[in-house]
């Protein structure tokens, strides 16, 4: 089946109509997605292997079955309202490139690997790439009863309802366990599509950090409150927005951003004076440097806002990571596979597992165009045209990888 | 049973645990809270009628029933996470009142109704005293299918599947329906409890204004859209909220005061641009001509804050009512009633159900000081003895206005 039937396939597992996609980790759709997956792979006899939180593990052994293996993969999750191609390009493209060489009779010396990993994004439980932090031991189990997800079930609770019983202890994946890693991934972002240039090697992936922030204020009638009597938290919160914004600005590099996400008022009553706000928070940087730069200001501004106004303002870090600089060997199995089509090398803004896969062995992603550069949206695009080239360029670096 | 208890029990009728109450009207916590109201009144063999909107009218007829009857009352409906004070006070407070003028043997030529108003609190239809403006005609039947709670539903499915069947045209009430409106209330404001004066006898009600304002910007990957691409609903909003802020303060009158409530944002995930929000506002002044000159600069700074971030910004005013004068008939009935108990004269800046009754009979309210002058919050309170006067009182004005 062409993987332009498969991506519209996978859509259909959503909590909203098309052309929207929400599937949230370990939510029914999201089950259901996995299943869909598995019975592709199992269709072609991949061995299929599942970790205690989900990482999916679907493995074409080679001829040399103890040689490290070499990995490809991306997520099937989506944000709430999301597309259709961010993730899943890299899980159906991997499968497919699995497919392209099988049938070309290739006979790999290492097995190919392709990883489905759990909650890259991090709608439910506040932090993402979960599955490839755990995998590469940057987040330790201490997660399984620490994390919560919005109904304040645990990352616990939550796995193992959705089947994933096993010790999260047995996650991380060995030293050597891979010999490469490669994920192919729509660029999210406008530069290949501004350059006509159809795909990207990318060489270093920017430092994401987030954060809660949490505001207190005093709640009280909208009509009887006097105003100098007021500390609403609302108004501290949109002052804390609006110097995240500044603060991004500042640094003068358009490699800066800076996003207040999420904002949810307590009480939420129209002639309620709000009593308690909650910021979600992102914040990114190619330079760790830069990207810490904000977050200082922003701890900065939050104090000066707090004592402005008599509220209340606490900060959580939910994460901070380095940027990840990918490794000669998996950037060169790509370029060479790349053939006469043009490519040019790139950084990520976006994050991806490949940002912890960096950790554990010598990582690299390709990236394709998509339309206007949008994602996380629904109307996010990339032509079949440009799925096919980027499969087969990562069916041959693959392959190179695996000889 | 006293009051006090009454009070207690009826905060139990709750959607929230105590000592917060949520109670939205036409939930099935409000329509078991009526039931125990009317099963009190019943008690005391009570005539109880109700409209189509949910209106009930409990009577205690006079030696002339066919007489403009005397009207008292407010409403139970509670915002999200408020006390048990707020209108709850003005319905078993008038309840009482006449369980105590029967029992002291009066026999009022009049006849003495209690009210208990459908949706005071705007919380479901964005709009508040909807029942008292239906009573008075201010509000048109259309509002039968305009009017949508959160969920999408028209306040005819909501009121219907609630057993309010009847027809929203034989809503309102005839001229001549009441000789007078007296409303007890707590004073939700710090006057009373500062001045240390147990009772007030409010001369003005407050004009109050409400809004929506939609907010559309695009969404966009928080990672990998650059900041001047941007069009964040969110830092927009923010803008929106500070810019109300700002207006309220620069009419240079304490008596201006401007809430945003709500603030929703779409998608709402940590790592997506918001593309859309939805503010609710609330604007009050004593000053009509003031009130109105917050809702034109709020205009004004939208339009602004749209052009300078490339959002659509829409504003949607719910409801800009006039300031309502009370009566002298009223209020002087309420005054001599006071005896020798010390009171003031005074203006409500929160709306009440009365600010419509002016508008059908001559009204007047009485409050009484609550802690702190807080309302809508849990910590809300009433001492039983600043009730049991403010009870005593009404009782007293009742049977004057009756007699």
């Amino acid at each position: 089946m062409s993987i332009d039937i498969e991506l519209d396939k996978l859509a259909t597992f959503s909590d909203v109509p098309a052309p929207a996609v929400t599937r949230v980790v370990f939510s029914k759709v999201d089950l259901e997605a996995r299943e869909y997956i598995k019975e592709l792979a199992a269709v072609e006899g991949f061995q299929i292997r599942e970790d205690a939180v989900g990482n999916t593990f679907i493995r074409w052994v080679g001829s040399e079955p103890d040689a490290p293996a070499v990995g490809t993969g991306s997520h099937i999750d989506a944000i709430p309202h999301s597309g259709r191609y961010d993730g899943t390009v890299g899980v159906l493209g991997g499968l497919d490139a699995m497919r392209l060489l099988r049938r070309r009779g290739a006979k790999p010396r290492r097995s190919i690997e392709l990883l489905l990993f759990t909650s890259e994004e991090p709608t439910r439980f506040g932090i993402g790439c979960l599955g490839s932090r755990l995998l590469c031991g940057s987040l330790d189990t201490s997660a399984d009863d620490r994390l919560k997800d919005t109904d304040g079930a645990t990352l616990r609770e939550v796995r193992t309802g959705a089947g994933f019983t096993g010790l999260l202890e047995e996650v991380p994946l060995k030293s050597g366990y891979y010999h490469a890693f490669v994920e192919l991934h729509i660029e999210q972002g406008p530069l290949l599509e501004r350059s006509g240039i159809p795909l990207g090697v990318v060489t270093a992936i920017a430092a994401p950090a987030s954060l809660r922030v949490y505001i207190e204020g005093e709640g009280g009638h909208a009509g009887a409150v006097l105003m100098p009597d007021r500390h609403d938290a609302l108004t501290g919160a949109a002052e804390v927005t609006l110097a995240l914004e500044r603060a991004a600005l500042q640094t003068g590099s358009i490699d800066t951003v800076a996003t207040v996400g999420i904002c949810n008022v307590f009480p939420g009553a129209i002639n309620g004076i709000p009593s308690r706000v909650e910021l979600g928070m992102d914040i990114r940087d190619i330079q760790l440097g830069r990207r810490d730069q904000v977050l200082e200001q922003i701890a900065k501004e939050c104090d000066q806002i707090a004592a402005k106004r008599g509220l209340k303002i606490k900060r959580e870090l939910l994460n901070a990571d380095a940027p990840a600089e990918c490794a000669p060997l998996a950037i060169q199995a790509l370029e060479a596979a790349c053939g006469g089509t043009r490519y040019q090398r790139m950084v990520s803004r976006a994050y991806h597992d490949s940002l912890f896969m960096a950790r554990l062995c010598p990582t690299a992603m390709l990236f394709i165009p998509c339309r206007a550069g949008v994602s996380h949206r629904p109307d996010e695009y990339a032509t079949p045209e440009d799925i096919a080239r980027g499969v087969d360029v990562l069916a041959g670096a693959l392959a190179s990888l695996a000889a």
